[in-house]
């Protein structure tokens, strides 16, 4: 039975590499209760991301948490996958067998309004790794959950520099009038971007201390970051690969682990150029009523050592 | 128990004096089986709109038709209502009662894709007559519904000049992102835009023959259009004013009462200008794959004959 | 010598098979001045429509008055020629010899600036019949022409279909900043858009007519109705080719020949569908201090009788 | 006489009290030959500011150095000065003779059009401080220019952060369409922004140097710091402020000041939220055609150098 004060998180992902290790993380933290698995369509389809999520879960021993898939393409735009980076399977690189336990009927949007409405008040923390289409349309669907859920910790968007774009980034930019609803919603958010996820490198070190670990859960994640890792050397030239996803998940688990400052973020829509560009205001300080945080900076020991500390606990 | 040949149809709107009407027509009208009414935010706030609709419908003496509240405000824009033309009530004008028959427990979205899957592929025709928030909340959802629907007959849009803008008609205007996801869903869908229902008016000669009518309908119809008449006189200059919502309905009852031709539209959402245009490619015959119909000319005649008749069937 | 009350005109232009006749036309016309002869890029190249210029100018016998090209490119867009519609020379049809008068050696621009600000107040009409790029350059380098002109009235726009776009006309859609600046300035502007040009057809009557005028200017216009018919035919659907440019110059001659009214204008530029679109304001009365007319209708006959007699006057 | 390997520049700026600085900077510096100076409306009207660039010139004893107004305005946007920053009359402060020595009658446009294309090619360079309004009017009206300049040297953009709005900086927010022409022209450019001019700060060292310097000029910039300063830190919360247009003419005295990188940059003119941004393509290394370069690193201590040293070298 989880100890009253884990954190009980809705994990909505698209995995995705970093996406499989953040469940991993979530799953092996003991600070954190999985409370659910929600998938969405972004670094590949909805079925292949959906089979992704429930392969980890499985090889994660993950039991009685549902795993429900949730929308099919982004609110208004051309659905445009990331499969440059995660290939063709959305998982590209690791061996995993197909998964057999059955996905949640729910659709993801119903599964999230449903818990946020029945479990207490500020109890449920949405943390989104994917793009924001599932959150904006529950938060439509139920406008309620604005004021019931306890936060919303998301992996997405760049202050300073973008990886689909110059100046976008992947998660944000595949459908941005969905993150434009949910940076306009009035829960607390904080932004985990790739100002502080570009820290999040799976440098030669971080790999012998994963490979250090027994089980398969460790060389799953070895394995991933074989793929990840050469993908993200040939498409965008880093020496290492950066993991961006779990770091929304470790900021839940340890808040030590990223500095972050309220700032007032909006989302560009009609730009030819900047459209899905998290507009963030760092000029001066914001305004008491400000109810956006943006991630600034990492604290890559404790992440890694949270990541390292969840992978041991898992079989 | 209906006709097996009544057109069965879930009426979205946002009452609105031209929407009492279209509720009017459709239940007054044998051609057409009202399965549901749901609610939008648009000419006024979602708990207005939804109350005049309980009300307009009790009114009428419908019973067991569903009325289900939706959205309360647009996907992605703030909401601004149309209050210069309907008034603070939404429905400015009548003395009515307030409604006491519940509203439905679910949400319009769940109830329209519920109906919609749970009903015969083909059988159900959906009829929006506001902002098309719920509609496509409901087709992202469940994205299954666009295949499963027999068709969309909408009011809203403009070729030609709008009211909202010099280019944009309101309801289009208020939500232009869900009207882009309503516009590119594949299913067939006809769009009923100022350019008939500015030929709609209530003339004289209108109100005379409702007026003839015997029954609480009609001299409702006749305080709603006393008020409507003036401020469409005030605000935007009409000697009578178009009775758009009806439109929709009495083209669903009635084919005839249309010229509709195929078109390519889409719905234009970077605008300084012109966010919210339906922008109709008139210049030549539309690609054998169009799926979208704009209506182009009203028979005034068999339009007021199909509703005078409809309120002559309401007691 | 000119009769005193000639309206004397600056015509900017990019033959162009309409710009070609427009030409002739004011040429043509006792109640025009030919002041100077300016051109832009538009139909095709800034070098070939200048070419254009003078070959016809030189079959026309036009001596003395001072031809000059302009810009080479829109302000901010890149530049696509109507080469689908003027073919590649952008007077493909008649053989007309290589011109051999020089250019003037003036920039457009310095041209139109000079000669509005030497002559005296309220004496040039520009007439632009192209791209409005010179005329934007112009009045950002010398404002005060904006209060000198007497009017400018310009072929170009639409406020209800356009030919470039499903909402946009190809004069104002090559350039549309260019445009923006224009329609902006305070100075008197009529748009003779689409809406009157479409009305302006060159069909059997009218071709017989020019065939029955003696002299190498008729059979020239013959000659290029026949080329700008058949593209018209292939590429739009015409029946019988619309002759743009002329109705601008015809209005200047006569206002009587088209119906015009008050009407504040726009002009689009961040639209993704509607860039370039003129947005005129129909919905009602336009204010007292509106400096922009629209063109709505065409007297046909009217129009014709001044295109024949001018070809006739030309030798 | 000047040496001949003195860089030969034209300043265009809108003086303003950083502009100011560029002026004696450039006008104290032995390696540079100041050809012209052009205004345009930026930091204030046109008037205003070219009243300054006058009273500055004549401070400082700039004889022979035409000084040439040019733009009104933005080209397409409203005019909004920076009088928050530089007060009513754009150099508030200062007690400032009024000039005396005649402006030059050419507008700035034709004098950098007449200049660039009389000198030899590649000998002049362009130093634009202000809003590109004159330099982008200059090139479309001569595109000549673009291939015979050395290299445009400008100060204005920013990849970073804005401080017009937060992704804007204020040269290019003005006139967006400007810049959009100006950093498209295939010419050097070297985009000297906000990231290192927020480095020149005039720290209490730097205002001590300049404190020990004699002359009337020296005095005269501790005048201008003492006010630009004050406003510096009410409005944007700087304890020392930066001294953005000097930095510019600095890398042309010595380009060892900045560290500048092979850069695609482009400009949004169509963003909400982000018109006027200089996108600039950080992620990777440039291609090789790219030519423009954004400067990344300011060497403090050898641009003050330069800068003390220009002053002492005023009267």
């Amino acid at each position: 039975m989880p100890a009253p004060d884990r954190r009980r998180i809705i994990l909505d992902c698209d995995p995705g590499h970093d996406d499989a290790i953040a469940i991993l993380l979530a799953h092996g933290s003991p600070a954190i209760e999985l409370v659910a698995i929600t998938t969405v369509a972004g670094n590949q389809t909805l079925a292949k991301v959906t089979r992704n999520a429930r392969a980890v879960a499985e090889l994660a021993g993950i039991r009685d948490v549902p795993i429900a898939a949730g929308c099919l393409r982004p609110l208004v735009r051309e659905h445009a996958t990331g499969a440059d980076i995660h290939g063709e399977s959305g998982l590209d690189g690791p061996d995993l067998p197909e998964p057999v336990e059955p996905v949640d009927p729910r659709h993801a949007v119903d599964l999230i309004v449903e818990t946020v409405m029945s479990e207490p008040a500020q109890s449920i923390t949405l943390v989104p790794i994917g793009p924001l289409t599932n959150i904006a349309l529950a938060v439509r669907r139920e406008p309620r959950i604005a004021e019931r859920v306890r936060e919303v910790v998301l992996m997405g968007g760049a202050y300073h520099r973008g990886n689909r774009t110059p100046v976008t980034e992947f998660n944000i930019g595949v459908d941005p009038e969905a993150a434009h609803i949910v940076f306009n919603e009035p829960w607390p958010l904080t932004m985990v971007g790739l100002e502080v996820t570009h820290q999040a490198l799976a440098t030669p070190d971080v790999l012998a201390r994963i490979a250090a670990i027994q089980g398969r859960a460790a060389r799953f994640v070895l394995d991933l970051l074989d793929f990840y890792g050469g993908t993200y050397r040939e498409r965008q030239g880093f020496a290492a690969p950066p993991v961006h996803d779990p770091c929304a998940v470790a900021y839940v688990i340890d808040p030590a682990v990223l500095t972050v400052r309220p700032t007032v973020v909006d989302v560009e829509l009609s730009g030819r150029l900047t459209t899905g560009m998290t507009v963030a205001d760092l000029r001066s300080t914001a305004p008491e009523s400000c109810h956006t945080h943006v991630a600034t900076g990492l604290d890559r020991d404790r992440f890694w050592d949270l990541v390292v500390e969840a992978l041991a606990n898992v079989p």
